[in-house]
């Protein structure tokens, strides 16, 4: 058992966290002596514990002279905890293995240096694609100091998201349904425009009990919403309006909101893609033709040519028996 | 091997004629004297002799006792060539196995009758999906009284053909393009409306040597055809102006052409959505997205409700690198 094996473990244990930790990462650690897993833990929610923390309160033996796995730097800077560098360094640990610096300025490269000081032996690199993938919307925040932004889209082979009089209940299966549902858990806010609102009143949840509810963000005027809406049914939303995206994006940023999930409706989406701001698609489709000059689908301006078109890449499939989920990340 | 193996190999040497046969049927046959292959053969085209007569002249010893394998029910009438059943009776084969019956009213059943009257004992029925599959468009034709309507489209994720300005050139990969270009080979003719011809002067050929190309059917009027349009290159093409597309089918059915590949644009496509008349579709996917509100879909009319857009069943899937062919069949 390698490297690779233990950072695989912290990856997993960081997945139970999904959903729950923003705007913090998905922290997992597993602490590692003379080849025994002698303690392991995640970071369970933001305020709670860090990873490394929670391993090493969990530890079975003394800790140490043990080796450290997380995917993550750790953190040097008091937050709503202290820094987990402290705790490292006290509890003895001899290495620590991360698969990836922490994009936070606050943080990258600190931990790693004050640890290095503390004669704590460091590694950094492996399976760094995967740590960065798992936080995709972490690292983006901090890189680009901007929401992650997704946009989903659930319509016919003809890419129609509703028919000309703006039906759309139901374009897709019930287990895509519930698969897109599953999505928002994972995202830090889910977002549509308020003629959606308006029109479908949707609930915008994910509907599994232990999973946590995205904010809800409806992009308008406040005053159009029916006080009744399903959005409207706790605190947990947001109502903004922006002239533009990148004004939208920024009041989020402010906001530390790390990733959205834009849901539509078409002339959301459209102005979502106008503007060029797009980390992933998740793109279902069910093997329908809807049809229609008046149909609705992604709108906005569009691109004048095809090679002007938003290219996606990494494509993966999905099968939710005869409905295809294609994801892609911008080009 | 049993009657399976054997009625596989006429399927195999059916294909064999593909695109070269229309109006009539892919057939393949082989001869089978205790347990030898001793013959096969298949339609190679419209005017050549059918399978059966080109197995029986190509035996290797004498038919007499052995059993004959086809897709189809021998033909019993003449034709361009004189009945099947005639020159199988006179070889003094024993058996005759064949997949389905030949639906053409002038056969159905009768080639079966004239050979069982003769003393030769029938099969019918083993592989009678495959053999009917096969021979869909035919089926179809003789079935349903009308070309079997495929619908091709190559579109973006979000369901454009085209961007706003009508810029096309080009969605799909080189690979399923050339696919795309093979399918033409499989159908009797291939439609565009007349704005296709005028804005993109479309080839519309299978470009591969040794490929029969489609009757090129162009709906519209004449007068607005530039006589340097690549679709009139030669005399292979018939321009037809019809009110609706049933009496454009009712037309075809009379010329007996008996596949059509309805390739575009967006509203010709639209037309037969709208019209119901579509027995199977080619939907390429590119990983990109286009948007727009002006940019070109699948138009008409188009369904009112989700509930009433048209569904697909036995959907298949095919990978060209990051594009993805979607196959399916009208429910």
């Amino acid at each position: 058992m390698d490297d690779k094996y233990f950072l695989k473990e912290t990856l997993k244990l960081a997945k139970m966290g999904s959903g729950w930790t923003n705007p913090n990462p998905m922290v997992g650690a597993v602490i590692v002596k003379n080849g025994r897993l002698i303690g392991k833990g995640f970071h369970r929610r933001a305020g709670s514990p860090h990873a490394e923390i929670e391993a090493l309160n969990k530890t079975t033996e003394d800790p140490k002279g043990s080796t450290l796995y997380i995917n993550l730097e750790p953190c040097s800077f008091f937050g709503k905890t202290p820094p987990c560098t402290d705790a490292i360094i006290k509890s003895k640990i001899k290495k620590v293995v991360f698969s990836s610096l922490d994009p936070n300025p606050k943080v990258c490269g600190k931990g790693k240096e004050i640890l290095e000081k503390a004669g704590i032996q460091t590694t950094v690199g492996t399976l760094e694609n995967e740590a960065r993938t798992l936080n995709e919307a972490f690292f983006t925040y901090h890189e680009k100091k901007r929401p992650f932004i997704a946009l989903k889209f659930a319509a016919s082979l003809d890419g129609k998201i509703a028919t000309k009089s703006g039906h759309s209940k139901w374009i897709t299966n019930e287990r895509a349904r519930k698969y897109a549902r599953s999505l928002r858990g994972k995202y830090h806010a889910v977002l549509v425009g308020i003629n959606t609102v308006v029109k479908d009143n949707p609930h915008l949840g994910v509907r599994v009990k232990g999973k946590k509810d995205p904010i809800r963000i409806i992009l308008g005027d406040k005053k159009q919403i029916h006080t009744t809406s399903q959005v409207l049914r706790d605190n947990n939303f947001l109502i903004i309006s922006t002239k533009t995206i990148p004004d939208l994006l920024s009041v989020l940023k402010e906001k530390e909101i790390i990733s959205v999930l834009v849901e539509g409706g078409g002339e959301t989406l459209g102005n979502f893609l106008d503007c060029g701001i797009i980390d992933k698609v998740y793109a279902f489709h069910a093997p329908i033709l809807i049809g229609g000059k008046n149909a609705v689908s992604i709108g906005g301006n569009g691109a004048q040519t095809v090679q002007k078109a938003m290219k996606l890449k990494n494509i993966s499939y999905k099968k939710f028996s005869d409905n295809l989920l294609t994801t892609g990340y911008a080009l």
